[in-house]
């Protein structure tokens, strides 16, 4: 089977878009913010946004589950304070909850947090708690700069994230690693800003001791690891100057990089350069990049082909389609496994 | 003959970085800032600096001649205010320039500019002026992000930075867009900023009309073009997106990349996905990663090996080597003519 494993609700009903402009033209009068209750979505709505979209193109292309998380730029964790993100995540953990539900062989959720610039990463622990027990989410989305491109939090490494890490490991779930939208006028969202925020990431676990606390935490680094996998030569020389371990020791237990890189040469780089067992197929379709490559005729988040198309043998590419999704997201294997799959 | 776009003077003289501490420790009180004058540097020690450092390399890897600026890591141009980069950039500039005089068949000089972070980047153009009419100097480093990380100037699309352009323009000089040493906590400086300022710069270039108000202006990315090579589809997808022309046409008359990508694949991908006119040689030498590759036991900064092991055509090597730099810096083929090379 084929697992995407970076998928967003980027075509939820409008109707939730709306609510979040209540909620924003409300900031700073609680008393006029809406209540998750405010919002309603019939299942018809939602099981039409994914029939005519997502699912459409997970059959046309072959692909059998994804793994569903709220609309990354949307998540905006720079608006309001804590109680704006919890609320926000709230209602959009519970739309790909449903479609989980409405959709169970196809879709699986994983969380957006409550996050907010300058507060705890601990207030994010109640909304894993739920989303993990009762939604069956099997990951989270972990944004490293939720002021949306002005970078205040510190580094991944830094023991400020540890309650959510602690919680990661004891629920033995992976983070994706994904900023939202860049309110700072210098980065592009989908051009600059998430492909920076990979590359900072990639670095910030390069330069630090975290999975020397943490042997067991796992990171997925989206848009093929940002810049990480192309200057892989840069990276391994770093390692070497700041006195680390050799990459694959110390870091390729821990980080994973998807395959959401849109053409057949850099994804024939990142399957050359970084070993199988550290790359997930993923294609964050109806995201970032819609169009039809002209180049191609396809569409350039077609990202199968690519991956059909490396230079890899079929134990190599299963790995990628599916095996390693199951080991990097065991709560992911043991759903599938419920489901006799 | 093979030409080196991205050298820094990164073995400059102890004596410069005494002046620079005195300098940083003067801050808020002019009285005791020091005078260019005490920074003495004898000819000899400039000499003994460059023979034993990047003029050998350079023989040992073949290298003719290297574009070469001082230091980016020391820029700094967030510490005090203009007139504090104003005398930092003039001491640094005319290191470079003395470099240049005592081997010109091996070192042309390109500035380094007086920015500071809020300030109106017309302030540089003097120094532009010096440092091309008295000095002979055939390019510039222009630092999107003075602030060293925080990123608060706008884009380089923005009229903001049009003085700076019409100067280069006038004197059909191009800018290598390069940052300096980050003082965000979230950003490592070689091993994040430098990459994420290079995909950010070309993202700027590619969502705005900058180099229709300057048909000739030409900025070279270095490193390799940060993650813009390896996303190229990606790219190529939110030009259409934007409703831009193809990037060939929307931005491949101006903006350049160099090979400072240091291992193989990296510039196999490189010269692959970019047209090879707008590849040009580089090693940013006994730079951000000096230490020997175990997997090849070269050093990874040694370029020319990659180039030369890329399937590339004789004509299309010599134009990565020599035949663009040429092109893109024409006041550097003026002074090779001038030397009848």
């Amino acid at each position: 089977m084929i697992i995407d494993i970076h998928g967003h609700y980027t075509t939820a009903p409008a109707a939730l878009e709306a609510w979040r402009q209540r909620q924003i033209a409300a900031l700073g009068n609680r008393a006029a913010a809406p209540r998750a209750s405010e919002l309603r979505i019939g299942d018809d709505e939602i099981r039409d946004s994914i029939q005519s979209n997502q699912l459409r193109l997970m059959r046309e292309r072959g692909i059998d589950l994804t793994v569903f998380s709220p609309r990354a730029s949307y998540m905006a964790h720079h608006v309001g304070g804590f109680e704006t993100s919890a609320a926000w995540a709230s209602v959009c953990n519970e739309l790909c909850h449903r479609v989980a539900q409405l959709f169970p062989e196809h879709f699986v959720g994983a969380a957006m947090l409550p996050q907010s610039p300058g507060v705890d990463p601990r207030t994010c622990v109640a909304e894993i708690d739920r989303c993990v027990n009762d939604y069956g989410f099997v990951a989270i989305n972990l944004n490293p700069d939720p002021s949306g491109g002005h970078w205040t939090s510190p580094p991944l490494s830094d023991r400020y994230w540890y309650p959510v890490y602690e919680r990661m490991v004891e629920y033995d779930i992976p983070a994706m690693i994904h900023v939202s939208t860049s309110c700072n006028a210098c980065f592009h969202t989908t051009g600059a800003h998430y492909l920076n925020a990979d590359t900072t990431a990639f670095m910030q676990c390069l330069d630090s001791d975290l999975f020397t606390d943490f042997p067991t935490l796992r990171f997925v680094i989206p848009h093929g690891g940002g810049a990480a996998p192309y200057h892989w030569g840069r990276f391994r020389g770093l390692a070497q100057a700041l006195k680390r371990p050799p990459l694959a020791e110390h870091l390729l237990h821990n980080v994973f990089f998807d395959t959401c890189v849109y053409h057949q040469p850099g994804i024939d780089l990142l399957t050359k350069v970084i070993p199988v067992e550290n790359v997930l197929f993923a294609s964050e379709m109806i995201g970032a990049v819609r169009g039809i490559d002209p180049e191609t005729g396809f569409a350039y988040d077609d990202t199968r082909r690519y991956v059909e198309a490396a230079s890899l043998s079929d134990a190599d590419r299963w790995k990628i389609f599916e095996g390693n999704a199951r080991r990097v997201y065991p709560r992911l294997a043991a759903a599938l496994e419920a489901q006799s799959r």
